[in-house]
């Protein structure tokens, strides 16, 4: 068992015995099978002693019991680390940068507190995942959509506050966020936009109330705590056709991407589009080093065989004669630019029966799957950059990490491109990781942090990161002496002085632990 | 002439020579034709004591420039107050709060510094206007359509950041924003988003970086000095159908609401679209007091003569088989919900010439124009709130405002109903002000009080406001003993210990002014 820094055993006992009173004694862990329930099995770090184990557990139940846990941990001194269901996995899943850290678990603040089927919306509390909100709009029989990531056990906050995507028509999650309560490290507790007025009806209606608007300083960030949010939905559509284009030769993604943009740019394609390599799953090459069906871009470019060719996947909603019209010009606009595209798509209609659609269909529609996202199931880690919209971009890319991951005896492994943000190009870099193999891993974290430092050398810097490479990924932030960094250093001295909250988050320090710093 | 808070003339005197050094003895200005040109004139307080007078205006033309600015107005711990071109009519213009404040005018910081019609993003300085980027864009000859304030002449910066609206597809400025420069009160340079990153190709494409995402807290603030920022653009669509939905009675707008909600929700209508009666200009009844085209709502209801009915401005953007399916299905919504409905629509198409089109049109193209907002040309204040997006709250609002209206022997004046934060709706209230008459401008001045008061009641908050009821509109946000105000002021504290920057807006004090709040 771990302590947190600084803390005596005694010291520590006084502190859980205070957690205890504030959320009772079933919702303090400290036995060793708990703790490990909260480790993230997906570092590079996971045999090690690197890898920073927690000293507890703490779940409130409320906004009032979550005060308490702060002026607890701010009289010891103790760094907290919060998740709201814990699922970020590839990115730490439950687990802390401080060894010794106590995980303040959200999970059982899981209320749906609004679902308006008029103003399409919902407030939730952390503990809601994409699905739990999914099911209840259904038991109402809401005809609305949501939206979320494929893994829809994941919280809709968590996600959201990570700067997650989906795949439907409010893909890029940030945006669909509208008003925040937070609970900052001294226990104020603060509503944003709208809902500082407590007589506000538009707390999740209206984004900015009045003044600055600060609602993006609590995602990806330790300078508070949410507890509520308001996340906009998707009115059911009269009409939706799931749709796919193929292309055969590698080397055809980049006109894909380049056809791509400005449909996408236009709106044409409404959704939170992908595109991905025309074999495997979701994560293209995760079977293993060198070997998956990813493996690796030719270089050479062309479309010598067994290199795989893409797909893109596209979603269209609204009057059907609005679908099959940009559907039908969509193919238009690929069949002229690249000769070997082909096409797919399904059309569907309101009342929609998921039980009739594929995942890729579900996705588009924002219905929960759980059959995507193989990479979960063997544990890998991620790097995930943003890069502009181009062709050309990509295909560099590829080239340079191929070459990359070649140095360490690997090809690259891509995940799918995302279109989410419509003017630039997401995509991750799977590494895959072992449960039992250090050299495996040390490779793994090597090669990761070349491909971060690489990334930041040619602007191609990280939109999130795994726990292990935050102050890898946030020193390629440099302006001006790295003058981001220091202002949300500047921030954190002032709100949280004891520097509890989630300490390292994407390399963001307090005074007190600032020589953690990697 | 003014002196600022606190200084000596000679003290003042040799702050003015820095300044002088700094950006040049033409760029300073203090004689009293030159101050006059930082008055606002749309104040209640123009012809009383109570009117905040510059003691000078400093026009920098570089951030190298702007950071002496800064560093003589701590040494001299000098109020200052920002203005990108001071065309913030209505809501205090180029204005100050503090007496003696030294104008910091960034209209010679006008550069278009990129310009890129692939990925649709433009980068400007503060002093760049609506109008002067689309004049670039038409010297480019390049296929993008900007969008923006009906006063076209106002800086993007500067509206931007003030979250104000266009009429097209990116209504929302403050959504289209994408990148910052700051600079900070104490003189740092910050950049941020992916621009932190100084080898980023993504500043202007994608908005969030790694970490905390600070935009927003500079919108509507005095935390720092935006120098950059990117906003978006749209790309030229193939075909765009500009469309009016006329109803006759008066309480037809709350069908019309109705109907515009799930529309406006669903994107088939995707521009920021707006209402208003169906007489006069962009603002109703700015006539004059009691007598306009606006004349105050029915409150009985119902089809009397004389009483204004509405139209609602939309446009319809894309492949032409898709705004034609779009259009004659809003046809029909409105048709079926609203027996009076009549419509009127023309059509244009790529290549666009903006001599066809009259205002409305140009307006949902993004177009500048110069002819509405018929306010400007004789005086007048706002109440700018925000409210559910149903015709009930608004056929209550309309009501209820008459109502106090009446208290002042006035009655009703609305702006329009702007739809562009699509989950809301924002409305005005306007009030006329005499250039000649104290008591008509005390008597607008104590009903403005009186509506945003009762505004915060109802829950119906203000978005944005004018100079003098900054206060009035913060103290709505009420929520735990006003919790994000004091966030806001610690925050502040913090990043400008000497409370340079424009001490009051919005109601957040530095603490050495703190007790200048009304």
């Amino acid at each position: 068992m771990s302590l947190p820094p600084g803390l005596s055993q005694g010291q520590f006992d006084n502190a859980l015995s205070e957690f205890r009173t504030a959320v009772g004694n079933d919702w303090v862990f400290t036995i060793d099978e708990h703790i490990a329930m909260y480790k993230d099995y997906f570092s590079p770090l996971q045999n090690t002693e690197a890898q920073p184990i927690p000293s507890a557990a703490v779940a409130p139940d409320s906004v009032e019991e979550l005060k308490v846990v702060l002026r607890v941990a701010n009289d010891y001194q103790i760094p907290l680390w919060t998740i709201s269901t814990g699922k970020n996995y590839g990115y730490g899943g439950p687990d802390s940068r401080v060894n010794g850290s106590v995980i303040v678990d959200l999970k059982r603040m899981n209320r749906i507190l609004e679902l308006n089927e008029e103003h399409a919306y919902a407030l939730v509390e952390p503990g809601v995942s994409t699905y739990d909100l999914w099911r209840e709009i259904r038991r109402r029989g809401y005809r609305l959509w949501t939206d979320g990531p494929s893994p829809a056990y994941a919280s809709i906050i968590g996600n959201t506050l990570e700067r997650g995507a989906g795949y439907g028509l409010l893909g890029e999650r940030a945006a669909a966020q509208c008003g925040m309560e937070v609970v900052l490290a001294n226990g104020d507790v603060m509503r944003t936009g709208m809902g500082a007025n407590s007589n506000a009806e538009t707390w999740q209606q209206y984004k900015y109330g009045l003044g600055p608007y600060v609602d993006g300083m609590f995602s990806q960030s330790n300078l508070g705590i949410v507890t509520k949010m308001g996340i906009w939905l998707i009115p059911e559509p009269p009409a939706f056709r799931s749709a796919e284009v193929y292309v055969s030769g590698h080397e055809d993604i980049i006109p894909m991407i380049d056809t791509l943009r400005p449909l996408r740019l236009s709106n044409v394609i409404a959704n939170s589009a992908t595109a991905s390599t025309n074999q495997g799953g979701h994560i293209e090459g995760a079977q293993g080093p060198g070997g998956g069906a990813g493996g690796g871009p030719n270089v050479d470019g062309g479309h010598a065989p067994g290199l795989p060719g893409w797909r893109a996947r596209l979603g269209f909603y609204g009057y059907d004669r609005v679908v099959e019209a940009n559907w039908e010009q969509v193919q238009d606009e690929f069949a002229s630019a690249i000769p070997s595209a082909t096409f797919h798509s399904s059309r569907f209609a309101a009342p929609y029966n998921p039980d009739e659609m594929l995942t890729e269909s579900k996705l588009a529609a924002g219905i929960p799957s759980f059959q995507e996202a193989p990479i979960w199931n063997h544990g890998g880690t991620f790097v995930s950059m943003v890069m502009p919209f181009t062709g050309a971009d990509y295909w560099d890319f590829l080239q340079t990490y191929d070459g990359l991951y070649q140095e360490y005896g690997m090809r690259y492994m891509g995940g799918p491109l995302h279109f989410h943000a419509p003017r630039s190009l997401m995509t991750l870099a799977g590494v895959p990781l072992s449960s039992t193999d250090n050299a495996v891993n040390e490779r793994a974290m090597a090669l990761c942090e070349n491909l971060i430092r690489v990334s930041g050398e040619k602007g191609w810097s990280e939109y999130r990161t795994p726990l292990v490479f935050m102050d890898n990924a946030m020193e390629s932030f440099d302006f001006n002496d790295h003058a981001l960094r220091r202002f949300h250093e500047t921030l954190k001295d002032t709100l949280d002085p004891n520097g509890i909250l989630s300490p390292g988050k994407n390399g963001v320090w307090p005074q007190r632990l600032r020589e953690e710093r990697a």
